[in-house]
């Protein structure tokens, strides 16, 4: 990981997908971070209106575990406690740019904006990878079944994991979900 | 840790400083919580005005490592993505409860609502504790001139530290707090 980095932020080839490079402080104790800061951050670029309602975190035990593709109907900025990922977001959104794919490496010092439509995905690279993002409405089981979901494993998306998908531990859901060409796109207005 | 505990509350010996219990959920890739959920706790007794801007996480290396007293001008939202703390809350704020001491442990299954005025610190209690909190303000250099400090070690306090402080890593600006009897009390009000 990269210390004292400049705030920054870089566009990607996913409209409205946006990758912040952020400064880590370290010292004797360890480090600290300013892992999301409105004013600075909305300066930069993140939607003005991105008001989070809910924090989640998940903790992804081994090297490999792999989580998603998930579109949800709302906003995510997201990010890593400690640990290190390898993310895939696909533009599941009606448009141009619908099944576009972005992949990147995320450790502590780089956060990623993830409008609402597009689908996120991730493998951790490191055993005990805390994963942690903000969102701008609350979750529900009811909410859930209003997700668009596509298969890690999809050919025509080709995401290159590191680590091969079979050796990978996946969620009992996320082995079902269907192929890029029977996903239904979702709407990007908020509900 | 305990896993799926239900949602739960508790007020404690300093007022406005409460103590919340963390669902969390396990599985094979390992756990996932809803570490913030503005309406669930809302309605449990977080005040309804806490609204962050503001998400800081500090990485604590190394079992010892200790940081505060620090009372800060804004609400804090504490909790952990991996390990385990011991913490220590002050009250700094003028009136009868000037100086009540509370203390508990937290692991990803406990969260801290710390209003503003009083004073935050805690010992991490494993390497590599992921301390993280969510704010109400923006910091700057500034603000911090605002703060009031008070020592670790302040034998009035009498905080029962795991680890003592002298073996315990800290920043050179904690070591020179003043005691409880020369802090300037924080008035409560936000600016
Ligand atoms: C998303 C969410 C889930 N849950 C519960 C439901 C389950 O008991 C448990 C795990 O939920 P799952 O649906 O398996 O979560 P997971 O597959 O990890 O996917 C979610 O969490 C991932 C991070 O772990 C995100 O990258 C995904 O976008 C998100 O959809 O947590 C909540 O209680 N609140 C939530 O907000
Ligand atoms: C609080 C804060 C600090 N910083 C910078 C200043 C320093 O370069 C570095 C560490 O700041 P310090 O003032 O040493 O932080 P630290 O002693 O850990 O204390 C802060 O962080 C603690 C958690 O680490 C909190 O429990 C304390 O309440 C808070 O005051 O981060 C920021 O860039 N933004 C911030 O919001």
């Amino acid at each position: 990981m990269e210390f004292e980095k400049e705030l920054k932020v870089t566009t990607t080839n996913i409209p409205g997908l946006l990758v912040f490079e952020l400064p880590v402080h370290g010292d004797n104790r360890g480090w600290f971070k300013e892992n999301w800061q409105k004013a600075k951050m909305t300066a930069l670029g993140l939607p003005e209106d991105f008001e989070p309602v809910q924090n989640n975190i998940s903790f992804n035990a081994k090297r490999g575990v792999t989580r998603g593709i998930h579109a949800e109907p709302w906003d995510k900025f997201i990010s890593l406690a400690t640990g290190e990922i390898f993310g895939a977001w696909v533009d599941l959104r009606p448009g141009d740019s619908f099944g576009q794919v972005f992949t990147t490496r995320l450790d502590p010092s780089r956060a990623i904006f993830v409008p609402r439509g597009v689908g996120n995905s991730f493998q951790a690279l490191e055993d005990g990878t805390a994963y942690t993002y903000l969102v701008n409405a609350h979750w529900s089981l009811e909410m859930k079944k209003t997700y668009t979901f596509v298969n890690l494993a999809d050919p025509q998306l080709d995401i290159q994991w590191p680590i091969p998908l079979e050796e990978s531990e996946r969620s009992e859901a996320d082995l079902r979900h269907p192929m890029l060409k029977d996903a239904k796109p979702m709407e990007p207005k908020r509900t």
